[in-house]
């Protein structure tokens, strides 16, 4: 199969649109987990936004993979998005098989195509330097590798994997100037660790951008989880078919959960056949209030996600303040402050401890309806 | 005039309910001040609680002061009240108008009664030792004196006026075991001259508890403030009568603005006739959030006034929470926190900075249904 009168696209971008964003209650909730939610005050939600910054690398063509819950969401969102690009997933099955899915569907439409998965719930700052690294990726796609797009790091953070940049690899016509092979992946490392990974200069974060031919992705799953690579390719078998929903039903509760960075992106870069394209981009997974903070606008020395008129702070310097319950929040004398205001729950917490929050969550107890 | 059938009562109480309660913002407006609040969780407003305590003493003798837009709030609240046991001020003239106004009218209504003034929004924990304390109060006021009720301190705060205590007076019957001269007042002191207040067993707190013979208290005020004295007599000559509206309405704007402790009490003191009965009895005067924490019921090492189910808390010891807007209230990580959350405002702070409300209030700008 091949794309008909249009050019064909640099890439087919995947978009897996899940997670509940924990961290980020009572604004992200079951029901409006945090890619639906405009968390950076532009009028545009974190998944529109994901899809503003594909637009023009892939000429339209996105694919979003989400829970059956969020796909008529998704497709309110997203409403140039065409019906056959929102694949639901009857249950989450992890990364490896919402990518894997995809990949395997639209090889089946479109060829052997490159794919890349870039998470719907992150915030790029630098929509240029993005759409460079991108490129790059694709050009070393084409030769085979599977290829990450690794975060210059800023800081020592504890919150998330880091690549291990190796030497540079060579790619016939020069269109990869800057992309090197991937000695390993590590684990969310402590501080101390990711001190020492910054010292070397080596290390880059891992923000979950993976690009592949589609062929090459699934053979390295078919290498390295055949059974889950089996499952993925009868649903792709029949997913454009009356067969789907039942082969759906039947195929998908059996599939493995495993993310792709342990299924094909670990043990592909130990064989030598992953490369990383660094790049600083103001890349932000937007994991946390205290991340938050720095993705909204600044009002005198307080950050406000929401209508400014509706805080008042005194002695509250680097405060985020998300006045969402209609209601005026007034601040005084604590630093650091996270108040975040919704017609049914408060939290009320500091930066510090803005990596908690999950905990409130698990708390909730009866309170399903806050969830 | 005297009272009909019934006993007389020991006193006559006059309660001013009158006062913002800024520093309780957002609990306490304008609308429904900290008087007409339950504060502690008992179901009973602080009036309520005054007058439920004044009840036993004054059989039911009770008159309010009040301003006119509170009035109704004070008959509904208290509907044991007489129609006219409620005194309306026009405006608010400060704490010698009213109670002066109060006991020139029982003193036309009843002769020359004791009264005794008492704050519609203070606390008091301990009922019986406020008694004892009333009564011999009663005891010393029938010999002439201005008696005051002083709170033995337990903290060096400086946040009240100190009542410094001299020689034991003699009653001749007895019945005024406690009771001192009194030597003189001070204004609200720092930290360190309480503290040495307290050192010398010589101060109590002025809780404004004031009690005397009608006629000793307005002799005095004829003596101290005869403009004041001369306002208030024509006022209350009118006040049973069809003339009231028209003279209050000429003369209340024209009283002086002054407390009872400037204009009587601290010019008598110094002339040898203001007694102080020294009385430990749990008293509050709920000035802040703070002093509310302390008064309302822990739940697990935090501080509820409302549903305790409403509020989840993580690492927040001394945290006080009134969740009054119908959420779920989440505080992480902020010990001694204060979050006060009602269905138009929010208010985020601390213990330490409890004092300081006031300055939101104040910034309220023009937010004005919100005050």
């Amino acid at each position: 199969m091949s794309d008909d009168a249009a050019p064909a696209p640099l890439l087919h971008a995947i978009v897996p649109a899940g997670g509940a964003g924990t961290r980020l209650w009572p604004l992200s909730r079951r029901a409006a987990p945090k890619f639906l939610l405009d968390l950076t005050g532009t009028g545009r939600t974190l998944l529109q936004q994901t899809f503003d910054r594909l637009q023009q690398l892939t000429g339209g063509a996105i694919t979003v993979v989400t829970g059956t819950a969020h796909a008529d969401a998704v497709r309110t969102q997203l409403p140039a998005l065409g019906a056959e690009a929102v694949l639901a997933e009857p249950s989450p099955r992890d990364s490896m098989a919402a990518i894997g899915l995809a990949a395997a569907v639209l090889l089946r439409r479109h060829g052997d195509v490159v794919v890349g998965s870039f998470a719907a719930d992150h915030v790029v700052r630098d929509g240029a330097a993005f759409e460079r690294a991108v490129r790059e990726a694709v050009t070393v796609a084409r030769a085979g590798y599977v290829v990450t797009i690794g975060i210059e790091p800023d800081h020592p953070s504890s919150a998330f994997g880091y690549i291990h940049a190796g030497e540079p690899i060579g790619i016939p016509d020069d269109g990869a100037p800057t992309a090197r092979a991937v000695r390993g992946f590590t684990e969310k490392p402590d501080t101390a660790t990711a001190t020492a990974y910054l010292a070397t200069g080596e290390y880059r974060w891992n923000a979950g951008m993976f690009v592949a031919r589609a062929r090459v992705l699934l053979e390295h799953l078919a290498a390295e989880r055949p059974a889950l690579h089996a499952g993925l390719t009868a649903i792709a078998d029949a997913w454009d078919t009356p067969a789907r929903p039942e082969v759906l039903d039947r195929v998908w509760p059996t599939l493995e959960k495993v993310a792709i960075d342990h299924a094909i992106a670990e043990p592909v870069a130990a064989r030598g056949g992953v490369a990383v394209v660094p790049a600083a981009m103001g890349w932000d997974d937007v994991g946390d209030f205290a991340g938050l903070a720095g993705l909204v606008p600044e009002v005198g020395h307080v950050r406000v996600l929401g209508d400014a008129a509706d805080v008042l702070t005194f002695d509250a310097d680097g405060t985020l303040v998300v006045p969402a319950g209609g209601r005026t929040v007034a601040v005084l004398g604590i630093r650091d402050a996270v108040v975040v205001d919704t017609p049914d729950a408060l939290l009320v917490t500091t930066r510090e401890h803005a990596q908690r929050v999950k905990q409130v969550v698990e708390n909730l107890g009866g309170r399903d309806h806050l969830r």
